[in-house]
C-alpha cells in the first residue's frame, strides 16, 4: 500500500503545467508598437511642418521672387505621408488591443497582427525609399540630366525632410524587429 | 474478456497520429521562392541593359551632341541594382534549400527563413521605391523646382527602368506572400 501511495502523493504535490497560451501580448511588444506609432506621428508632422518660403533671386537684379518649397509639391512626398499616416493608424490600433491583451491574455490574435505588421512593412519601407531617393536629389542634383539640388536654397525644407526620412527609417525597422519577434515568439510555442 | 479486447483492437485498427513536423518545406514555398529569384534577376537584367545614347540638339543648330542614359548615372538605381542582386543571391539560395527540405523534410529550418524573408522584404520594398520615385520623375518632371522630364527623349531607357520597377514591385509581393504563408503554417502547428 505504502508504495502504491507514494507516487500518487509526488502527483499531488507537482504544480500541474501551464495551458498553453494562445499567443499573448509582451509588454516588449508594447513598446515597439508604441515607438512604431511615435515614429509614424513624428515623421507625417515633421514632413507636414517642412514648408519653406525663401526669395529667388530673378533675372532682372533688383528683384527678388517669393517661391515656397512644400511636401506637396512632390508625388513621392504625398505617397510617404499617406503611407505614413495609415501605418501611424494602425500602430494606434494594435497599440491599444496589445495594451488591453496584456490586462487580458487569451484575446490577442498574434498570427493575424503579424500578416497585417508585413504588409505595411512593405508600405512603409516603400514610402521611406521614395522619399529619400527624392530628398539625395534636392541634396546633391543629378548632373547628368541637370536636375540641379535645391537644399542649397531650402535649407530649413531639407532638414526636416531628411529627419522625417530618418524617422521614418527608424520606423521600418522597428516594426521588422516586431515582425521577427512575433514569428520567433510562434516558433518556441510549436512543440518539439 | 470480450468487453476488454473491443477497445485494444480499435486502438490497434485506428492509424497511428502523425508526426509532428518541424516546418518541412511545401512545393508552393519552393514555388514562390523560385518566382522571388527569377523576379530578382529579370529586374536587374532589365535595369542594366537599360543603357540608351540619343544624339540632342545643342544651342548651335547643325550640331547633335551624343548622350547617354545609364542606369549608374542615379544612385537610386545603383541602390536598386544591389538590392535586387543581393535578394536574387538570397532567394537562388533558399530556393535550393527548399528544394532539397522536399526531398528530406525535418531539414527546413523555417522560422530562420521567415526572419531573413522580413529583411529582405524591406531591402527591396524601399529599393522599389526609391527606382520608382526617381524614375516618375523622369517620366513627369517636377515643375516647382524645375527637374525637367527626361523620359520624351530616352523613350527605350524609361521603358526599361519601367519595366524592372514592376517586376520588383512583384518579386516584393511574392516575398510577403512568402512571409504571410510561412506565418501561417507556424500558427497552425501550434497547439490549441
Amino acid at each position: 500500500m505504502a508504495s502504491t501511495e507514494a507516487p500518487a502523493s509526488k502527483a499531488a504535490a507537482a504544480p500541474p503545467p501551464p495551458p498553453p497560451r494562445r499567443g499573448g501580448s509582451t509588454l516588449g511588444d508594447l513598446v515597439l508598437r508604441f515607438l512604431l506609432f511615435a515614429s509614424c506621428v513624428v515623421g507625417v508632422v515633421v514632413m507636414v511642418t517642412s514648408k519653406q518660403t525663401e526669395l529667388i533671386p530673378i533675372p532682372i537684379p533688383p528683384f527678388l521672387l517669393s517661391r515656397s518649397a512644400k511636401f506637396n509639391h512632390s508625388p513621392a512626398f504625398i505617397y510617404y505621408v499617406a503611407a505614413l499616416s495609415v501605418a501611424g493608424l494602425y500602430s494606434l490600433i494594435t497599440t491599444l488591443v496589445s495594451f488591453f491583451a496584456l490586462l487580458k491574455p487569451n484575446c490577442y490574435p498574434k498570427p493575424v497582427f503579424v500578416i497585417f505588421d508585413v504588409l505595411f512593412l512593405g508600405i512603409l519601407a516603400s514610402a521611406t525609399g521614395a522619399a529619400g531617393a527624392v530628398a539625395y536629389i534636392g541634396l546633391k542634383g543629378n548632373s547628368n540630366v541637370q536636375w540641379r539640388k535645391v537644399c542649397d536654397i531650402y535649407d530649413g525644407f531639407c532638414k526636416h525632410i531628411g529627419s522625417s526620412v530618418a524617422v521614418s527609417l527608424f520606423g521600418s525597422i522597428v516594426l521588422s524587429l516586431l515582425i521577427i519577434l512575433s514569428v520567433s515568439a510562434l516558433a518556441k510555442r510549436i512543440p518539439k
